[in-house]
């Protein structure tokens, strides 16, 4: 594998106006848990997997005996007037080009399907640790910002937006896409259900969906969970390969 | 050279149901020994060399005053019923991309022959010292899972499993191959005959071919000496570079 | 997007003898300054984008509550008897190869509008902190060190010119594209007004254009604090980047 | 520029069975001493120029005011019996895989001219600082070695040779051309002429040519200087990249 591939298990025929809405691995892992949780309460269907040579070069055992590839993946929620394409996953390309050629061929499916709207969900770190959760929000036009500064707060964040979350956006606008960021007010440190709470309810206002908050909590603590094993296995293979072998795996 | 390359040397004609097993460079020595041991000791015949400018750009000196590329090879050994592809290799990929570029060009030379199962042997550290070595497996579908349950111990192992022993079966699935990764148990640290003669003893009975082990201990000890021969030039480089002139070669 | 590409908005006919003016990110700020300032005040309209999967994976969020990939940009300054092609930017590229990728599509650009001559601006580290600044330049062939040797100071400087003010000269002599690299004395540690400032007019007396000075230390200072801005989010980055996680972003 | 490229300034005609000999920057400057002298003594004229974006991103000004680009170079010397193609340069790639791109278009080079040998050149640290100076050697193949065996010592050496001077000789064995690396004995750590010339005097005898050895001394006084030029420029960038501004050129 050499280039970054989409692969679509079986077609899913034409969406209704679809939306696509993205939570990577971030700040907060808020675009996670938000995203996973959308898939779990609201039903969506596997539309696609996406593999890239710029992941890290390893698979994750499973309980059964089984592996799997890292990968990005894409879900489809239908709702009553429009469709939303989830895409979640693993982990994010581990060099910049990597993540230029993810988010192009994320684009690709995007308008493979005709999405004219995309929201990328993040986090962003404001230090408060307690109170009420602000969703901050930056877009990637002036017309996308109109449409939606009644719900989401803009303009008060600053600084950048790393990875795909800033990416997606950016490189849509030069695809003439409407898109933009949507963030979760989190202290930054830890897994924050709260945050993802927040989120969560602006999504559901702005999309008219409904959702019961109970497992939120728990979605949140899997996530962590999952991705700290993650993590550990990454870690535990650079500490060795600095110790010991590099280039022998 | 710009992209990974197999050259097969002369053609094969065509393989009896063939199996391709892998035992490059990883924990323990293991996948290594295996694969060397059975090439030796069941007549293997040289089938392709593959290289890649992910190796590292460097040629080994031999004793008689020659010189080689580091590289990757297969070799065909004809059993009764099947005949078995083993992939043998001084190094692997040094980048992650290399890593996946690699394992889909083994993958497109096994297509090419019509390999419709795929077996890559690893080490699999427990921190077991002595006493009996298990087997381990993780298998890339539940169909292959269920039709070796009985000769390999899955869903005893967790973590990942780095470089071509897990993304060749991974990658493998969505080529609708079937493959798994064979992992004998090991301490880990330092070259295991042990583990090796555990995993030998079940692709015996697996592929029911009959192997003496008695030059099994002999073949680890080469297998050491020539890895740490490598390692060590290629550290010694490392470390010139750091102290005086890295891009000047 | 996969490789460097760039994206006219608009047609702009032919051009009159044009010249290309590169001030990207350097020594002292020193091109970045000159050109920046030209296109304010000499009314530069924008002709294009460049966009590099080799610059940094982030975005930059606006105070309004807008976001912008980081890119190179090309305006047009239409003179009496020549029109400039201005080229200004955020960032270089962050690997060797991107550099050379980049100055390649330059000058395709270049060449496209038949550009016959190029210019880069830099600054060069003398040490000096106060007096007259000199202006040095090394030129990509004889011929145009001659026709210019009354202008500039050729053969007082020494050592290497790093990234686009380096590359675009010296390959453009492949193309057969006269072009030097004009650099302003600084003392390199900080912005420098004043050898933006000496460069600036030896520009209007090339070329034959008058330019007010007035703005011009104020225009340093929002190219040093705006640079100072991007810095702080990629050190941040980096910071985050080697404590914690580092391919989650 | 997106890939390495040689660039041939006018034909040169059918060669009389030409040898390809090269000398880049290595280990005691052995290779590059000898063949920038046999371009001097033997009127080498130019035939070609090799560019790579896996080139250090920069150029060198020179004293009178110009600027040029790092590269390698071909050098046709036409000799009584037989043509050589003289290979140097002032760097070899930075990364691995640019190594190996390298070493290809050298090839590509070489087969374009029917070239049915290769000889690179190189040191090997032996540790020796005084004494005669031994010629080792490394051939590609039995038949190569067999040819040599009364000029050069084979089979002293060991461990690995790093860069182009190894990857040409091994890769070329694919392409089915004759190679081998020719070692001039040296302490290492610094240019060393009396290697040089043992390494010239071989030449000499294989290619029945004459050389005056009275200049050698001053030839590597100045490779010398030169080398430590560029060498001073890539660690004055890295050193001011970490403490301050790496993407910023």
């Amino acid at each position: 594998m050499i280039e970054t591939a989409i692969i679509e298990k079986h077609g899913v025929g034409r969406l209704k106006d679809p939306v696509m809405v993205t939570g990577l691995p971030g700040i907060g892992l808020v675009g996670q848990v938000v995203a996973k949780y959308m898939i779990k309460k609201l039903g969506g269907k596997k539309m696609a997997d996406l593999y890239s040579p710029h992941f890290p070069h390893q698979v994750l055992m499973t309980k059964k005996g089984g592996m799997r590839l890292l990968k990005n993946k894409f879900y489809l929620i239908r709702l009553k007037k429009r469709d939303l394409i989830i895409v979640v996953g693993d982990v994010q390309a581990i060099t910049g080009d990597g993540q230029y050629e993810v988010a192009g061929k994320i684009l690709d499916y995007a308008q493979k399907h005709k999405v004219r709207e995309i929201i990328t969900i993040g986090g962003y770190s404001s230090g408060k640790m307690s109170g009420e959760k602000k969703v901050f929000a930056a877009a990637n036009s002036e017309k996308v910002m109109k449409r939606h500064k009644d719900e989401f707060v803009f303009g008060e964040t600053k600084g950048s937006i790393v990875g795909v979350a800033g990416l997606l956006p950016a490189l849509a606008l030069i695809r003439g896409i409407d898109a933009m960021c949507v963030m979760g007010e989190t202290h930054g440190s830890y897994v924050d259900p709260s945050s993802a709470k927040a989120v969560l309810e602006k999504l559901a206002k702005l999309f008219s969906f409904k959702i019961d908050m109970e497992q939120l909590e728990q979605e949140a603590k899997e996530r962590e969970k999952m991705i700290k094993k993650i993590e550990g296995e990454i870690e535990k293979q650079a500490a060795g390969g600095n110790k010991d072998i590099t280039y022998i795996r």
